[in-house]
Parts: C-alpha cells; structure tokens; sequence
C-alpha cells in the first residue's frame, strides 16, 4: 500500500530497484523536490521485511525535506535504505546501487548514512554524479555539525538567561563520538562546565581525562541537574520515562530524533524545559554535502552552519510569539518555504 | 512486498509516483533493460486498490521485455499504470504524469493504451522526449499490426498445409476492431473464406455485408468449424472450457493474452492444433512505435512488421526440433537474445 501511505505523507516518488546479478535490493523514495534536488544519506541495514525498509526510508526521507528546507538550503528531502547485511556489502553491490542512482536523473542525490561511508560514496560517484561525501568533496562533516549544535545552543541560553555566553554553564552531553566530543570541546573552549556520559566507557574517561571532564554514568544522565542536557548520541532520550526525570532548563544536542514522540516538545514545554529542534541544531552534516554539491568551500559550509545560531534565534521568537513549540515553529518555517516555491512554480507568470 | 515480487519476476525497477496537486497516482515497472530502453503503453484504469494496480503493472511490463526481445526489437520491457477514473483524465494530469517519465531518464518510454491515446502522448510529449505514439509520429499502427499477424497466420498455414497460400482456407476472425477487420481484409484478399464475429453485432454485419463475409455468433465462435480461428479481440479465450471445443487446425490471432493460462499452449498442441504465440504475431504495434523512437519510416515499420512470417516460420521449426510448445520456443528465442547481450555486456573487453 505505498500510495496510501505516500498520499498521507506527501511523498512524490518512491523507487524500487532489484538487481539479480548482485542481489541488491534498494528502495529510494524521493519526499519533495520543490526547492531543489532531494538529498539523503544511504542507509543499509539488514531490515527483517522489505515493509519495515519502505516504513524507515518514507520516515526519513520526509524528515530530510524539513531539515534542508529550515536549513536555508535549496534542497528537497530524499533517503534511500539498501536492505542487506553490512557484512554483505561489496564493491560490485555499492556499483550496481551507483548505476541505479544514476537512473534517478538528479532528482535524487545520495551520500552517507548507517553502514555507509565515504569509500561507499567513492563507489557510487564512478556511476554517477549525483553523490556527495566522496574523498574528493569537503571532508568529515561532525566539527561543522558540532558548531552547528554549539551555535544552536548558545541561542538557547540566551533566550533563557539573556546571554549567549556559556562560560559557568553546566551542560551534560550524552555521547563522545565525533559530533558529542567536538561540542564538548567547543564548551569547554568557551568556559562551560562539561560533564560527559557515554555507553563506551573507556571512549568517555579518555575524553574526561583530556580535557578534565566530568564523567556521568549513562544510567544516571536524565537526572544529573544540570543547565543544558545536549544528546548526541541516540534517538527518543526524551521520552514518557525521562521527561519527569530531567534536571535541566535547555535540551539541545546533535542526535537524530531527540524525541521519541512528537507530543514531548510540548512536554518538555510544560515544563518549562527550552528544547531546540535536533534537525535545526544538527543540520551542519546536510550544510557540508550541500556545500559539496554546489561546489562551495569548507569554509562557506561552517559560515552556513553558524548561522543556525540565528536561526534558532529566530524561532524561539515566533514560538513565543505564536505560542507554540519551537519545533513547531520550525516546521511551519520549513512548510512555508516549500509552499512559497510552489506558489511561485504554478503562478501564470513563471509558467 | 514489491521486492518479493520483483526478484520473482526479474524486474529492474518499479516506480511510484504521486502528485499531490493533480491527484496523480501511476506506477511504472521497468521489468528489464539489457537489450534498451524499456517501452510499453500506458494505462489508465481505475484500479480497486494500489494492489491491483501494481500486479496489472508488474505482469505486463514482463510481458513487453518478452514481445521486444521475440520482435529482435533493440528495446527491454516496461509498462505503466496511472490510477484513475477515465473521466477524471484531464491535461493537468497527463501533463504531470508526463513530468514524472521525464524523471525516469529515459529508461522508459511510454505510448499509448488502454484508456489513453493519441491526445494524451501530445500532452506528455510537451514535458519529455521518452514518449512513442504521438500526432508527429508513424499514424496508427494498427494496419502493420494486422499485416504482421496475417504474416504470421501465414507461417502457421505453411507449417500445417504445406503452403502459405490461405486461398480457400477457412478462417474465423474473433473481433472487428481495428486489427481484426484489417487481417480479415487482407485475409479475404488473398483468396480466404472469412467469417467474422462480435459482440458489436452491428459492426459484425456491416463489415459482412462490405466484404460478402459470413457471420458467426460469438456464443458459437469456437465450435465453429474452421481452418484457422483467428482471436483479435478479447483475451483468455483458449481456456478450460474452449479447447476442448476448437474445430480448428490453427489458433493465429492479434489478441493479447489469447491463451488463459500458460499450460493451454500446451493442452492445443495436445490436440494437435497449432497455436502460434501471440505477442509474436501482434508485435507490430510495437515495432511501429519502436520505429517511431527509432526515427524509422512507416514503411520500414511495416517491413519489420512483415519479418513476423519468417520469425513465426524459425519458431515453428525450433519447436518442432525441441519437442516443445511454439510459445516455449518464444520464449527461449526471447531470453537467449537477453541472455548473450547481459554476458556481453559483463565480459571483460566491453567493460
């Protein structure tokens, strides 16, 4: 039933690709192109039925098109799942899958994602042009990303405090990969009290040690008072059981789907807990390939991902004022865009 | 579960598309591309649900990489499903489902069939270059379509009576439509006693009464005794209940689907009468719009389409030679010309 799934959720195309010689099975699905090209990561995982991997790539390729259109960017939202084990993934199958891009025309352009990586992307860009995050384009994305996060925050603390200025701050960050651990630095640069908590241990006192963190076992992080809790780990940490739990007057962090459900930004809300929306705060990733396709430089990207700095700003303002969450707020932005650009595609003058 | 489907099946790609403002919902199956582009009609038919639609879509795009491959067309399959009410067509519709082939880069070309025609391919040929069967092309294919099937009929005459002369011959022609009534002219031509049949009683009689044919009624079309019986209208008429029934030596028509299912080629070569397959026969449509692509002339088209005598003759041999049905040795003419073009396509020099 892709269609009735595909009205409700706007998508414009969602393509199945199957090829016998390597077994590659992929389903790409194109959520809206009216500002500009999809772009989405790859994503390849061992999905248990080909349902489950058409209900992830229409989820995520609809999240994409509100991550670029409140980015600013000129892009519309796309994602593509390989279903296969990462253990099975060769050569011959990211080409197959490459050639299968290439078909797409532009409409659709692919880059990194779970279990795909920039040698991946490197395959692919020998079929076709339509990749970005290739070892010929701008380098790792994660310490744009962290700026991006970093300047979201701040915007927060200043909306809560009436400073920008972290210095004295305390702030829990969940997470010490390579996002977590440049926004930690980045605190801990500008005077913030940083206190670290990840599943990974050792990865966690190594970074404590460096820069003379605290440490927070990952059992404990929800409740650990604090000002700011920024996730950049996994998905759905705000969620029923941790709501009540948080200690905190800020939650704004770098991890893809922060909220397990929609309805706990207002819960955060009620209680009186400022929550910047992930996909504002961490869209420095899709800014940098966005980059890489137009051709701009590293330095234009991190430019790009400061200004979510003031972005953030922008919507904690018409939150207020329209007395709503941000993260509503911001999707009404992202809607606004894409509604502009097909006003402006279907009036008399421009057709 | 369209991946469950298409590995079965062998198909490439199978395309969803829909558009919001126009209400637009079409698939596209691309079943196979290693001898070209794929090309296939499209139809519009109001579908009970996305299920139905998306079978309709998967059978006959397999069955046009077969038609292709038998006709030694250089075309893969593909067909397209847009799901509506004929009454609801209008141009805003055509024309963006015109958009979304464009999308597909060519590795589809559509053209005209059930419930879209002529007019429709003009709107979508205003938004790409991958349509067939439009006002600037070859005219209507239907007299080449018939000239094709007559020259097949003609094979299965030779390979039962010695001669390809169908002077004498008695031969009932199921369907007055535009294939049926152009065989049943060329057939009276050269010398044939024709009876015609139709549930259009009046178009029945009119062009009995033009020709001097006889007339059958179609509750008696298949005890009629008969050398040749000659389907060119509906499909699934050699079944269960009909073969059994047959007073013929030869089943040779232009209907789609004449057989209700695989196994009844089979149960007529049981009965001794020959049946010749027939997407073979009737391919002349297709090479007509294969030829308009192609940027050949009508009468090359037709030349092509007279080649389905030769083609038929080649079949009927290898069937023999095989001891098997003459749409089994199709088929296998039909993948061995797939089968050398994929190992060409991989071998180490063409890479």
């Amino acid at each position: 039933m892709v269609h009735g799934k595909m009205s409700a959720s706007g998508h414009e195309q969602v393509t199945h690709f199957v090829d016998d010689e390597t077994g590659l099975e992929a389903i790409v699905a194109i959520h809206d192109t009216t500002l500009g090209p999809s772009l989405g990561g790859t994503r390849l995982l061992p999905y248990e039925s080909h349902d489950a991997a058409l209900r992830d790539v229409m989820r995520l390729s609809r999240a994409m098109t509100y991550k670029a259109a409140a980015a600013d960017l000129d892009l519309g939202g796309g994602k593509a799942v390989i279903r296969a084990d990462p253990t099975e993934k060769t050569e011959d199958l990211m080409a197959a899958y490459g050639r299968m891009i290439d078909r797409l025309g532009g409409y659709y352009i692919t880059s990194v994602d779970v279990n795909t990586g920039v040698a991946d992307m490197d395959v692919i860009a020998g079929e076709t042009d339509h990749v970005v995050g290739t070892s010929a384009g701008l380098g790792d994305p994660s310490p744009i990303t962290s700026r991006g996060v970093f300047e979201g925050l701040r915007a927060c603390v200043e909306a809560t405090y009436g400073t920008p200025d972290v210095d004295g701050l305390s702030v829990v960050v969940q997470g010490v990969g390579k996002v977590g651990s440049g926004l930690a630095e980045l605190l801990d640069e500008h005077g913030a009290e940083v206190a670290v908590s990840d599943i990974d241990e050792e990865a966690t006192a190594a970074l404590a040690r460096e820069y003379g963190f605290e440490t927070v076992a990952p059992s404990a992080v929800y409740e650990q008072p604090c000002d700011v809790f920024a996730p950049c780990a996994i998905g759905g940490v705000v969620n029923d059981e941790t709501v009540p739990q948080l200690e905190c007057d800020i939650v704004a962090g770098g991890a893809n789907n922060i909220l397990d459900e929609r309805a706990h930004a207002q819960a955060l809300r009620d209680r009186d807990i400022l929550y910047a929306p992930d996909y504002v705060l961490n869209a420095g990733g899709l800014i940098t390939v966005a980059a890489e396709h137009t051709g701009d430089t590293r330095e234009q990207a991190l430019a790009d991902a400061m200004a979510i700095g003031d972005r953030t700003r922008t919507l904690i303002e018409r939150a207020d004022a329209e007395d709503v969450t941000i993260l509503e707020a911001a999707d009404r932005y992202a809607l606004e865009r894409i509604e502009a650009a097909r006003a402006e595609a279907t009036s008399p003058s421009s057709r």
